[in-house]
């Protein structure tokens, strides 16, 4: 069971992080460590070339890691991102971009995630990134 | 000595990177292989808790690739960045951010970049990242 | 259907990577674009505390992105890797490390390619790693 | 002034780390978050086309964050790595590598760490790596 539902997650990323909400970022499912979220397509994430650019790609991988962390332990609102590395692996479409996202290890002090990005409509992946979250020490479970 | 000037660099995102763009990110000095870029800062940028968020950094990183990379070689408007790095090291202060990136090795295929990020006026590095961008065959010096 | 055989990669490699022989890497299963490889457990990998050391780790990791590669495009002796990025997650038994890897995706200069590794018998990773290859020219299918 | 001296902590990896020990790998150096470290040059090492192997250098990598690390806050032998990444810039030539470490970030839990490595007698970069190390809370300095 998830220990935070999609909705309280969105509502509460619409204050906390104000560049997941400029850009329509939300989640769709999330379960107990695990999270897919959407980037409703738009103008403004395209980079010479017609695609949705990096950034966005990384600013949503983020924001999927943050809801599949909580999904497992609930809203720790100091869980900071310590690392992320992203492998960008084909072009994305013009259409919305869908991340996947998994606890791979959640730890006392760590958790370690995993992120398939795609092209709506699209299996093969866009994107992958693996990354570390910071737990703070009274929010372990 | 540099094969884009700040201007010339700055000119061309504010097309072709829009995210860039919206946040005021800009090349303050650009080498061969290096460049110097600044995000002023923004209440847009501000996650839960009074600092700049994991995606500016991580899109400012980029852009300072980006700039580095075209200092090295010149516009090269498909050059993707294959991967990307980061680790973040400290809780930024509510001042610009500024990122310094140079090409660690310029390979006919590859670019390897490294890059630190500090909070404006602090030696101490908030993040620090490297990266690799693809560069397409007929660009290569 | 694998573009190499677990026997033909196996005594290729026993020439061409000394350190995989000297520890008695091996694949077990190649496929196309997927490997299982083992490492025997041997008192010569283990650190202080008594587990298997992050380096042995790390070889069979890349033993792994091998033989992965190999099994999509055939004996490519001077594909090489570019990067590697390991998240250690779990102390390792004092058994034998198993990792099994996939392409994510195969293009014409560039692989990117996925790794677990586990300790036989038990299904929690001990570590994830992703990887990139270059892939001469002349060898891309 | 460093928390341990080359002697010391090649004494110590001697029986700790075997797989450094068998590739007579040893720290030169040790300063307070810095190490120089070295791989004398062995045909054991050498991959298809006469060159050190990823693994060796990845080897010496782990190697010299653990000397640089332990330089800063003393002998810790459960210290352990979380994350390593690593690119590869150039062929190795057929000689000794050495690796220049320093750590970017010491906190409570975790140091990061920056290194490059080189050819013996040549400036330019072989490989660039970072890492994370967990250090066990009664450690922290």
């Amino acid at each position: 069971m998830s220990a935070i539902s999609p909705e309280a997650f969105n509502a509460l990323t619409e204050e906390a992080l104000p560049m997941a909400s400029h850009y329509g970022f939300h989640a769709e499912t999330i379960g107990d460590g695990t999270a897919r979220v959407r980037a409703p397509f738009s103008d403004d994430y395209v980079r010479s070339g017609g695609t949705v650019s990096g950034p966005v790609m990384m600013a949503l991988t983020d924001f999927s890691m943050y809801a599949a962390l909580m999904g497992a332990i609930g809203e720790v609102a100091l869980a900071v991102t310590t690392n992320l590395n992203i492998n960008f692996l084909r072009r994305p479409a013009a259409v919305d971009v869908v991340a996947d996202c998994n606890v791979i290890k959640l730890g006392k002090r760590l958790a370690v995630l995993e992120v398939t990005l795609y092209s709506e409509g699209d299996d093969a992946p866009i994107a992958h990134a693996t990354g570390t979250y910071s737990i703070p020490p009274e929010a372990a479970r």
